[in-house]
């Protein structure tokens, strides 16, 4: 099922070559997105009316939902279902809530005193995709960080659904996060209107999200063109997990294929110590396989992946953080002592009882986390993508004796004056 | 000097337009620079060279500056300097690595644990602009976080000097840093070599620092062309300073004038409850502009600026959080109440002795901000800008018993079945 290299006989351009993923920066659709960009600019609500018919099939009278609305679509779920989505939620809210602590002031010279403090983004937008894809647990994993920074203003974009409405279950999610409206507006459609704003759409300083091509480009578009900002540069889901023959080849199994039912652009990687459980984790796919809905997806995923066998679990450790995995799964009896050798990942589970599937529903720990290798530098959303760290100073007279000399002769010896002046003029 | 509005008769869209800057995305350049970046991947060293002749005029032996050599340089440089450049990396220092910080596991459901662990980037690249500016403070602002995340290599580029070196100054900042090469490439060049690596400049993770429009050009641009990271969108530089009829004329004055002297395009604007003080401030800044060496540059700076005279100081908070200033100066007796009203800036300076200059370079905090209204949605550099953090969890057999139906429920409505067999197959 899997295609097996052997580390050690990995060359650098071959290792180059497996680690390279999502590199086709297509800009055969960078047309098209902005020609919809400059619609709704221009056009507003009628824009968004127009394409809620030509790609949703539904003509629409209101772009929005009310709050009775949305309680009407939320009722109609089940109570396992309501039960399920308020633990995610305390989890969730549970784990994020942390995030936000105080720092204290540091007086960096006697009289010279300075501190941050957070402030949240006053304005956010939340992309929740629809269509097929059911997706309440992405607007918990984005809605409850919001809520917690304390946002001013959520605004959620999500595709009209046959029928006018949203999938009760979204609809549910809004509720237990206290958000009273949804616009029903999906695609680089929806992340104009929130760009740019439209009468019925309010604009907002920074977007949330994930979503088709459309929609990722036109969030990559609207940095530039509309000075507002977005989460993370977004890209197909990939997993990679680390066994050594203490592994269970039914569990590395089924986290293989939880990535890979994502989609056919997926990747899942095995990276192993252990032939033999890289073999038997090969019949349990297989078998697995077998079983799951999803399966044709599933099969072109696992073309598209492969297994690493490395001599120790050092190696695969090294593999593992030149790929730089969105979610690492670590299936050794002994992952403690591997855990700070982990440079770069988006969200790393350890033992042979965490699936990665917890995490993307109910751990806790946010969903949202980079792809294609952006994890060596961004990490995943948090409390923190929702605030600014805002840095205060204050300067008594005392701390300007002690601080001005040496601000005059930094600013002389980078010949800026009016900089040198702006203490001088307080000191005389 | 300045042109006055007041707020109170300002009706909305005057206000759009007076908040407006930077909003000009002059594309004519983007041929060029796109142009350059290829070159740059394509032929490497060679046609960094090519770079330094035809753009600084210098043909170059080598790239790179060694340790030893800039050693020699650093020694150039008087006591005095050495002194308050050791004064600021120490403040800079002191104020900054109290953001690194532990934080604790929380058992989101028992048997159910999650934690964060910040992680340096490994490999970061600083641009450190040259020609007529002189900023070896930019460098402690970007090197100092850097050193404290631990990041495994920096990469310093800043354009070869007349002479074929760099500013002593600078020189001597590398060495307090403890980085031991320089590479002598500028411009978009720079960020094209830092992006892809060439034979002599390595590739790194993220990019950070300011520079003209070319090398601003770039860095939006390898964002999706190289996949690397950047610090945020840059813009010219901007002050607003808040002050009533306790502030000092000649200090607001000279405020406006260190912001007003970085160039044509940099804002200064004062925002007053007192007619008197803005006359005063006006007197001020004609006296002290006649004797600034940067005076013509200042003069077209405040020929873009203006001030607003509001009726409170509340009136005054919300214009300022309005604009999203990235520096905020707040000159009145009473400031500590509206800290907490102040929701949108970069870094803020309290009381009448607390000049912005003394945070350009010396107070602690980070002179890297953001600016055209990215304060809204962006937070300065610091030591977060060179970490990633990482989620991490671990469940046992209680916290998959507490803790797997929720996640097969949600897996299920989701319609992802392999996402559900995960917890499934270790739950039977």
């Amino acid at each position: 099922m899997l295609k097996t290299f052997s580390y050690s006989s990995l060359g650098e351009l071959e290792l180059q070559q497996l680690l390279t993923r999502n590199t086709d920066p297509s800009n055969a659709i960078q047309e098209s997105v902005l020609s919809i960009l400059d619609d709704v600019q221009t056009n507003g609500d009628a824009a968004l009316k127009g394409y809620a018919e030509r790609f949703d099939g539904i003509r629409l009278e209101s772009l929005c939902l009310t709050a009775h609305e949305i309680a009407s679509l939320a009722s109609t779920i089940g109570r396992e279902q309501q039960r399920a989505l308020e633990i995610a939620f305390a989890n969730i809210h549970r784990f994020h809530e942390t995030q936000l602590r105080k720092e204290r002031p540091v007086e960096t010279m006697p009289g010279v005193k300075c501190w941050r403090e957070p402030r949240p983004i006053e304005k956010v937008g939340l992309y929740i995709p629809g269509g097929s894809a059911v997706l309440p647990s992405t607007l918990l994993m984005l809605g409850v960080p919001a809520r917690i920074a304390g946002c001013k203003e959520i605004v959620v974009c999500s595709p009209p659904q046959a029928g006018g409405g949203i999938n009760g279950y979204v609809a549910y999610c809004l509720q237990l996060l206290r958000i009273d409206n949804v616009y029903l507006v999906g695609g680089a459609q929806a992340i104009a209107a929130m760009a740019y704003g439209t009468k019925t759409v309010p604009k907002v300083d920074k977007i949330f999200g994930p979503g088709n091509q459309y929609v990722t480009k036109a969030k990559s578009l609207v940095q530039s063109l509309a000075q507002v900002s977005i989460d993370m540069p977004a890209g197909p889901s990939e997993v990679l997990v680390i066994a050594d023959h203490t592994a269970n080849p039914e569990y590395v199994a089924a986290d293989l294929l939880a990535q890979a039912e994502h989609g056919a652009d997926s990747q899942a990687l095995l990276v192993s110590t252990d032939p033999r459980l890289i073999d038997e984790v090969q019949l349990a796919l297989s078998a697995q396989l077998a079983k799951l809905p999803r399966a044709a997806v599933a099969t072109k995923a696992l073309a598209n992946s492969y297994a690493i066998l490395c001599n120790t679990l050092d190696e695969a450790i090294a593999f593992s953080n030149r790929y730089a995995p969105e979610h690492l799964i670590v299936e050794t009896d002994e992952w403690e002592p591997l855990l700070r050798k982990i440079s770069n990942a988006g969200s790393v589970f350890v033992g042979h009882l965490t699936p990665e599937s917890a995490g993307d529903y109910a751990s806790g720990t946010n969903h949202t986390l980079p792809t294609s290798g952006f994890a060596r530098s961004y990490s995943g959303v948090s409390v923190d993508s929702f605030v600014k760290k805002i840095t205060f100073q204050h300067i008594t007279a005392e701390g300007l004796r002690h601080i001005g000399p040496t601000v005059e002769i930094l600013a002389e010896l980078e010949g800026l004056q009016a900089h040198k002046n702006a203490v001088s003029v307080r000191l005389d």
